[in-house]
């Protein structure tokens, strides 16, 4: 089916088509409230007769032609022992839906919601032989789809989702020139965005809603097993008193109440799955207190910068995210799944419905399903950027029919792509209609998609008995739980005190000592001529089996792993003098239980490079340190970088080498405007580990890669502690050449140890005190050298017995002399 | 449907019936080579035709009667259009497999696997107007399910799955006398368990077979949309050189690799899906180490005690738990899933098939579906004891029916309520011919379901990319990490050192200070004269997120809750000497880095009790103490339990109260068959807290509690922290109240400083030495009372320096001189 070719495929509408597309329009006018009560009145009679259509327009010939006398309105089941196998399928479409048109097109950029859309739809079924149109019926009627017919809703349906004046301002566009139209699409005020405006809008956007009503009523009024109605002006985005998004009526949401009301007991409880792939704020706004419907939404939220991000009205911050769960009564019953990146497939949302959707949906048991069926997830809708495949709306729509004894109902929202929209709405048909789904090519969800919905289920488990484990947050605040963080890095400092007899070191500025409190170290001979490493480091891994049920997790089964550690082993050994720094991910306050969701990972270098910076100063530059190597993870990396870039001349003189391990963050690069020595000292004088699961293997230009990344490594492991130990030796090789010549100058140093795990150098670490304190919160006096103590640079005061820097002055190495003014 | 009036309910059926059930046989002749080439090669014209049938028993007449002439035959499909919808569901029924049945049926105790089995799930798809059958068929039989004829399986189909050995066996039953029959029944040496054997044998389990194969082939061939095979003896089972569990042949694997053979790539990956309560060990073994059969059972399992435990040829322990996972190029493709417990529901089966089994079948993708459909974990089997609904099993295939392009043959294992398999047979039946599934009533999985489900989720994470949080055990194997049971229990010291200066106290045996290395913890003020409250406690509880990809935790995420310690600092603020014991869930060893899965808590009560006595003899004892409060949690309640029945004399009399805290273990009686005393006296001192979770309430002898029990105590809460935290005041209240008296004679106690946090009882700590150790593995030396020091009790050799109980002479209270000669 060409859609492009329009007038060639169209058929019956072709007509039609050319009189409204993008010409003239009939007038229109409406009395909307004459056979509204008739309408939701529970008059079955109504289906399959063109006498029950609500309002015509002036001149109701020309469009109603192929509307009377349908031939293909639903039969009674043709199996009375498969009631429902044998029960058709309903179709709401009517032509008039496609009288909501731009006034004023652009030549070049049509409206993506275009009038053309609801025929796309239309005519693929016809296409696929599953729907009837004159002409082409040479196959049993009986089988094709039920035709039912739309009417406009009735203004009293509108206002149990709408108030009167949004009602009274769509019904006013009928009546108003098209200038004035115009005026009021470019000038909206507070009333709308992303919206056209036409003469006929208020008659397409009734007939919309009242084909939404019209669908959901044959379903429960057994007319058909299940429907799908081809709808258009979408609503979703309707609020109570805004036209938005395209939308002007909530379809769905006016048809779930009318629904409810006319049908009591019988259909209480209905379930909105909402798969466009923009949120439906409409829709949550219009039940996010009704514990009887529960409203589900798929949707790319990006942290809220996809539409809708906010409100006009009210400029409300976006609202569909994780933690919006419905209020009072209807707390819990609404559901976002907000996939925080475009480019979801199959897999993801196969993955949310089994892990949340479909256990709560089953949990909710409802009455009526109500799919506000958007097919702008789809491949091929660029607006969307997603890649839903009609296999995967076609499995979507199977699991949906599990529920509520199969009283399904697929009402249209977006979807853009004429061609996409038509496939994904046949294969969601054809389901309905008892065929089988596609199998399913792409069935590994994404790491956001897992990510995305592990959040959600975190946050449902609170409202749901069938979804685990629950969040222990909630305990946690209660319990008044002391963080981990905190107990590991103690416990850290009491082993490196324990081993290596490292202390903290003193760090006297207000800003970094909250944030760092004891997270340097440093063994006691760091002054010392000998080389240092000075490691910057991510908290030690914690993993653990957490209880299915609870979230609780037993300590026998947890571990901690620090292969950093291993690096310290390791220095030590050589004779080598360690700075430890810890770089906490968060850091904890007195009043502070909740969780920390998010950690944003670049939120913390300045910190570390203000760090780095400050034992630069005070204690490293100081030291007589024979070479320095500068490690760093993630943070630490892009802290070493910055701090290079912002010493250039000191770190070209006195690094010896950095090591990088890099998985969270961004490669950084090292590069000058002003020196141009810079990327090359750093391409021959680095060692950068990039994670293989790292974004930067996929990026087009890491394929030849530059100087300024540094000499980038390869590297088989995706975790940070498999990086650090499989890459371990190779760093302490290229450590150890660098350190040679020094190394042979000492006699206590021996060439072969570096392998033995319990050979320390023992002349390489002053024997501590006999009687140490503990070390944490509690700066021991440390070994001083000969050479006497002096004040760090920076520090006002300074607490008698605090390890100090020692300030050197004759017997301080040539670099301290040499020291660039630029420093 | 009345099933146990035979003879009534059956019509052309009923016939046969009193011809075979418990009469004798007609004489069967087996010529298994005769049509098997011609079956098995792709000749799709012998469906629906009674001339394939392979071998007919001598007299076929008797027995094809009905079978000729079928004229519910498969027909094409109904509308091209909708070319699966409008296909027929396959049947297969023979009633010549009921020929197999018990020789020697005892008269009050029917065999479970009854021939009437088949008949009763037949008899109910006619009587739900599903299947055809003369003189019922008033409807358009096109509607019905199609029929499929069975056939013989040929010794080579046979021997794809099994031995020749076997294949001669089962023949050999047809020749062979019933009394060598019964003897071989009765005497089965290696050869069989749970099996009844007759002269038909051989011919039922031929046809059974055979059926199972032409219901696939006639799905592979397009001629059936998807089918049911009501098939009999069962097969899942069966062995490779075994029958064993009512079955002969392995039909499912039979079916599965005739249907590999035959249509190739179009068949090559089969998912085998049994949801039979007992596990299909048969099955297993025939495609363990087939990466192309995936094979998901869920059974009940119940540790390895629930049928089949173990094998009768090899002795071979049950291979139903979820850690067989499959073999060589099989690896992964074996997915257990072995419930605990029986009384699992439609909850429990949904949330395995949504967590863990549909996304693996969705990954797996597979080109047939085969149910082994045994109906005996359905509501109603008195086998099963599982409870799942016709509905349930309806969802179950709806599910299922999503994949491999709806290929899905469902064919009959167990299930032993005719009733039951009828209904839910045709639940099963109804939802494959396009029904909707009937709502669920249940749908909150069960506690030990969703561990149960959890399990297999983790360990099969290690197989399928759709499943997550990946097992983080195999991480941790490789990085060496630290068990954060030893770091918290450290950092505990290390708090309690800092606030408390409590020191570890010497435990001078070699089989408890192993576990117990610095799990014990005291105030230095331990020998004084004052109260002294000795906790036997759990670790504390650890929550946390873990990262739902990688089993990851992060460390500011997750928090540490140790209630325990508010109880410590209201004793010491009141100025009681106490005694910490942490009792680990685990004692880390060297060499041990793999997971602990199941903690049994029963097992280190000895320990616990043990090192009661120990601390009794050594510490408490000999201290000054004037009252002795003794408090436990969980095994610390059954240690206490435990020590004062095996020292009821001392307990009474020196023993001020006891409190206890239970969540996980029994409750614990006080009672002797010697001291008529000690249960009024336990009724009367006690505190016995017990979570409302706990099993306890659910007994029926728990509504009128005796004083054995001790004092139970209402409890609104289920956690240990919350129970904890929630009932220290009430604690408080009854210890002082019991020490009021020695408060009020001191003037270093503040009555009102009960409730302020920093208030300590000064007086009542000893000032620690200016700069102690790290108390932890370093034993500090403690302030000595001014009485001197002596040796503990059963201690040897005692390091100088460690902290001693002080042996008291003169200052010692009176109950040291009153202690009774008992203990």
């Amino acid at each position: 089916m060409d859609l492009d070719d329009s007038g060639d495929a169209f058929m019956d509408d072709a007509e039609v088509i050319s009189s409204t597309e993008h010409t003239g329009l009939p007038t229109i006018t409406l009395g909307g409230s004459s056979t509204g009560p008739a309408s939701t009145g529970g008059n079955g009679n109504n289906l399959g007769s063109s006498s029950s259509k609500a309002v015509s327009p002036a001149n109701p010939d020309v469009f109603d032609q192929h509307l009377t006398g349908l031939k293909d309105a639903p039969r009674p089941p043709k199996f009375r022992n498969l009631p429902y196998a044998s029960l058709q399928t309903g179709l709401v479409y009517d032509v008039r839906m496609r009288f909501h048109v731009e006034l004023f097109p652009e030549e070049v950029d049509v409206h993506p919601e275009d009038p053309r859309r609801i025929y796309a739809i239309f005519e693929a079924f016809v296409e696929a032989g599953l729907a009837w149109r004159d002409g082409v019926s040479d196959l049993d009627p009986s089988y094709y789809m039920g035709r039912i017919d739309a009417r406009q809703v009735t203004e009293e349906e509108v206002r149990l989702v709408h108030t009167k004046v949004h009602f009274d301002w769509v019904q006013s566009l009928s009546t108003k020139p098209a200038d004035d139209l115009r005026e009021e699409e470019q000038h909206p005020g507070n009333k709308m965005d992303s919206i056209y405006l036409s003469p006929a809008t208020p008659y397409s956007a009734a007939l919309s809603a009242g084909g939404a009503i019209e669908a959901c009523r044959a379903i429960m009024l057994g007319k058909v097993k299940n429907a799908f109605a081809v709808i258009r002006p979408p609503g979703h985005h309707a609020e109570r008193e805004d036209a938005k998004g395209f939308c002007f009526y909530d379809n769905v949401s006016i048809a779930t109440k009318v629904c409810q009301r006319e049908f009591g007991s019988l259909c209480r409880k209905v379930f909105i799955l909402d798969w466009d792939v923009h949120h439906g704020n409409g829709i949550q706004q219009a039940s996010y207190n009704d514990p009887n419907v529960l409203y589900v939404s798929l949707h790319v939220h990006k942290k809220g910068t996809f539409y809708p991000e906010s409100s006009y009205r009210d400029n409300r911050p976006p609202y569909g995210d994780h933690l919006h769960c419905g209020e009072g009564a209807g707390l819990g019953m609404n559901v976002n799944v907000p996939w925080t990146a475009q480019g979801m497939g199959d897999a993801d949302y196969l993955y949310a419905f089994q892990q949340v959707i479909m256990p709560i949906a089953q949990e909710f048991d409802p009455d009526l399903v109500i799919i506000a069926a958007g097919f702008d997830a789809a491949e091929g809708d660029m607006l969307g950027g997603c890649k839903v495949t009609p296999a995967g709306y076609a499995h979507m729509t199977h699991m949906l029919m599990s529920l509520a004894n199969g009283r399904i109902a697929a009402c249209l929202e977006g979807g853009y792509n004429l061609d996409s929209i038509a496939r994904s709405a046949t294969a969601v048909v054809k389901t309905m209609m008892g065929e089988q789904p596609d199998r399913l090519v792409n069935t590994t969800p994404s790491r956001t998609g897992i990510d995305d919905v592990k959040l959600v289920l975190r946050q449902q488990s609170k409202f749901w008995g069938s979804l685990h484990p629950k969040d222990p947050a909630g305990r946690v605040a209660n319990l008044h739980g002391e963080r981990m963080h905190d107990i590991v890095r103690k416990w850290q400092a009491t082993t490196l005190w324990d081993e290596y007899h490292m202390t903290p070191l003193f760090i006297n500025r207000e800003s970094l000592s909250r944030s760092f409190e004891n997270q340097v170290l440093a063994t006691a001979n760091y002054t010392e001529a000998r080389p240092m490493l000075v490691i910057l480091h991510d908290p030690p891994e914690m993993l653990a089996s957490v209880d299915p049920r609870t979230g609780k997790v037993e300590l026998h089964n947890t571990w901690v792993t620090d292969p950093v550690k291993t690096y310290t082993a390791a220095a030590v050994r050589n004779g080598f003098s360690v700075i430890d720094v810890n770089m906490p991910k968060h850091v904890t306050e007195e009043t502070d239980t909740g969780e920390h969701e998010e950690v944003n990972v670049g939120g913390r270098v300045p910190e570390a490079t203000e760090l780095l910076q400050y034992l630069w100063d005070n204690y490293i530059m100081l030291s007589d340190a024979t070479h320095i190597f500068l490690m760093g993870t993630n943070i630490g990396h892009w802290a070493i970088t910055l701090w290079i870039k912002a010493n250039e001349d000191a770190a070209i003189e006195y690094v010896t080498k950095t090591v990088s391990f890099i998985t969270d963050v961004a490669l950084q690069a090292c590069r000058s405007h002003t020196n141009d020595l810079l990327s090359p000292w750093y391409a021959k004088n680095s060692q950068v580990y990039v994670a293989r699961s790292h974004n930067w293997w996929s990026l087009e230009f890491s394929q030849r890669p530059k100087k300024k990344f540094g000499k980038l490594m390869e590297n088989e492991e995706s975790g940070m502690s498999e990086m650090l130990q499989v890459h371990k030796d190779t760093v302490f090789e290229m450590l150890l050449a660098e350190t040679a010549a020094w190394r042979a100058s000492r006699d206590d140093i021996d060439e072969d140890e570096m392998t033995g795990q319990d050979a320390v150098d023992e002349g390489a670490i002053v024997a501590p005190a006999a009687s140490g304190l503990p070390p944490v919160k509690n700066f021991a006096p440390s070994p001083v050298k000969p050479g006497g103590s002096s004040t760090p640079t920076g520090a006002g005061v300074r607490s008698p017995g605090l390890l100090s820097p020692t300030q050197v002055t004759g017997s301080f190495s040539a670099r301290q002399r040499t020291r660039s003014p630029g420093m």
